[in-house]
């Protein structure tokens, strides 16, 4: 079932490991079928090197396991979160990445200094509000869900695609599995180079025309950048 | 003698190099034999690429080399203290790893501020008390184990499994050598983040109920992280 | 057309990958023909592991693509700017390197501290002034070599062959493209070294007269570095 | 003519790359034969992909070429001050690594804050002094001897391998090529350590003791580590 799609997320889950973002078993990547109402996703807690292509999971969108032998990513009920949430998704991406993680347990979002975030999020990551002793204590994956939901109240997720949750890592996401893991190294650089600036400069900033301009060269209507 | 633990042994003293955390000969690993109250652990100052597994010294709990023609490593001592005091370790390592080694020169506990820690580490890790004049000419590698052993006089060792020992280093420990040189990586990168965290906003914390929270969802009793 | 500088700047893309300055697509090396006025430079948005030598894509000085099928960079019209500006150099680079970017953010000129700037640059590599809305809003890749140029009203390119661009990045140049990917290595390699520098005493700074020899031993006209 | 210690001090060069010590040329290495009173040292701005055991260059204590068809370093005249002035010491290294070097830049010496240090150095490694415009103006190489060993007037250069010289970068010596090769790298992990170290707690110190535990076990009279 959904092999081609299985194949695309097992490789994009070795990418992660391939950019440096994670060590172990610390990140998961899953893709969408929309029509079909299906997610395929990293299994629990295995290795990376002994991991292959049939050991993906595929769960509806309520989370139940429709194929597959293995158990889904602990972190499955927030990705489900997302794809319901975020109805232009094809992919989610959870890592532990150094940067980004450091910002999340700084419990800040990242600020919008450069042209290398505004070619691909307009303005600054959310970082999530605290999370309640009763959402922490509940359905703790799927409510970390419905803090990063709350972030983007007023944001728009396909012009800012990532968010850190507070006080654990970022996610990020795209069109598909491949597009999630590009935003994922885009996060994490822009996490190191943000800690760089703002030691240098606490009080760096950048003209909001720079952002559109950026943006919109790359994903406007206009766009002209790329072939 | 203990052939296949000397291996073990042996490989994860190779795997401390591999993933990054230690250059040189700064670094070691040692394994228990409960039943027969025997510790492996490599011997001292040998470099690692001609180190071979039939160079693992054999030392009773005394410290007696009961086989190998080399002499054990000069941290034998602190390592023998720490499977005393510890009774349910099975693996002990001891680096000089970069950031681990610069919150021991900072003398700071690592806090905890994000998931990634409290997957592995309930709570803060500890950083020891000062050695006394008298400890540091006297039995120094075995009191080395001595303040290690008092900062977990109200801490739970199978539960924090790592210490920073002040202007020294990290030691980790866990059930077997690998156990051990998993949780030597993952104080090494906690203790990265958290320097990172700590320089983009000072007061960062963290919400004691997400700690148990990621504590227990991988090492709890009803434990449901991995397969 | 201009295979043998084609290939030149093909490879002096690649080595930007090679040196750790550039992720993705985010870099890009050109060199001029002087005599024909024609100026080779990287495709648009092209994956470096794909690209060939026959992608590089040729415009004369007004930026009309002369040769090849592929859309030049969009950071063209800068590149040509500063060949028309600064007729001594041959090649120009632009990276998102991490530290140099990240100095862009800040907002900040790189100061001289050290004899390895001293060597390249004759004194702190400058920042560029902040664009206005018109620039941004109008030719912004043409007024981005407007604000270059600036910086260097009173400053010599040839003994300070790059430029920070305000919440940018970097710009680099030299007598060919391996020069000016070389530069780029520097630029880097000098803004990481005084992000650490000025960390640990903000109020480092160099005698003058430092600066005069380390440049003039390898660049003055009694220079005696190298064979 | 002394080939053997030609191939020692090109390998020695090599090494300085493999440790990640050196980009382009920027580093060198030497060794001395006492008995004979010659210096091998590498030549001036070759690239180390292209240099040979055989173009090492041989020159006297007075500076002069006895073998050898290349200029020799622009720095001999710094490692030759070192060699008069410091009887025991059988190899030189220079290079620009990068923590060191922004030690060198901040115009610090590099506090001694962990054990990782006292195994190698008797206490701080020195900054030098700021050189007169007299002597930057003149003997500039030979006079960065100089201020090194006035940074020795009262420290033993075999108990404190290295120095920071200020704005410029690290010198570090030993017994031989290797040695020296060593304890850069050294200088440069400890010079990461203290960055870090002081960024965590810039109040961080260390008991003296402590200091001449570790140094004494290594290279005191009843050294006991290593075989």
């Amino acid at each position: 079932m959904l092999e081609q799609l299985k194949e695309k997320v097992f490789k994009a889950n070795l990418d992660l490991v391939k950019h440096g973002l994670v060590i172990f078993t610390w990140g998961n990547v899953s893709a969408i079928d929309r029509e079909k109402g299906l997610v395929v996703i990293k299994p629990s807690g295995v290795e990376y090197d002994v991991m292959k292509a049939s050991d993906m999971v595929v769960v509806d969108l309520d989370g139940n396991v429709v194929d597959g032998n293995m158990k889904p990513s602990s972190d499955t009920p927030t990705h489900l979160e997302l794809y319901k949430a975020f109805p232009e998704i094809g992919g989610v991406v959870h890592t532990h990445s150094t940067y980004a993680t450091a910002w999340a347990q700084a419990g800040k979002s990242i600020p919008i200094l450069g042209t290398t975030q505004a070619d691909y999020f307009y303005g600054d990551v959310p970082c999530t509000r605290s999370m309640t002793q009763e959402e922490i204590a509940g359905e703790y994956e799927k409510d970390t869900g419905t803090v990063i939901i709350d972030a983007f109240a007023d944001r728009n997720p396909n012009h800012v695609p990532g968010v850190i949750v507070k006080n654990h890592g970022p996610f990020s996401w795209g069109k598909n599995a491949d597009d999630a893991v590009h935003n994922a190294v885009v996060l994490e650089q822009i996490a190191k180079m943000d800690f760089i600036a703002l030691q240098v400069n606490p009080n760096a900033d950048m003209n909001e025309h720079l952002t559109e301009k950026h943006f919109n060269r790359k994903h406007g209507a206009n766009a002209y950048y790329g072939q």
